[in-house]
């Protein structure tokens, strides 16, 4: 397992969470954890599966900015 | 038809904007319009069907105060 901690602009709010943790999971099956207060999304997955490129695209599609 | 403009805390995004204008027309029906950087929600409702009171109530209820 990788542990990735990404910088992610525009979370403000519980559904905010809610809407970035529930797609990680939905889309990728990936449990992640948002600090709204740090700005950040860390994810833990298995390489074999999933590439940060995916997880930043899943969290843009969601109308974030990923830094 | 009653026009009223509340004054209402902890609005963030359009998850925000769609939680309180959803839940507006679901329960009770009436059309309302959130304008996040004036933190007010606008509302048109009958007064014969409902009070300011209930609308408060389902606006509060989605986690935000109304002063």
């Amino acid at each position: 397992m990788k542990a990735v901690t990404l910088n992610v602009e525009g979370m403000s709010c519980g559904h905010c969470v809610a809407a970035i943790e529930g797609s990680l999971k939905k889309e990728l099956g990936i449990n992640a954890k948002v600090d709204l207060a740090a700005k950040t999304v860390s994810v833990e997955f298995d390489e074999a599966n999933v590439t940060v490129e995916k997880i930043k695209d899943v969290i843009e599609d969601q109308g974030y900015d990923v830094n």
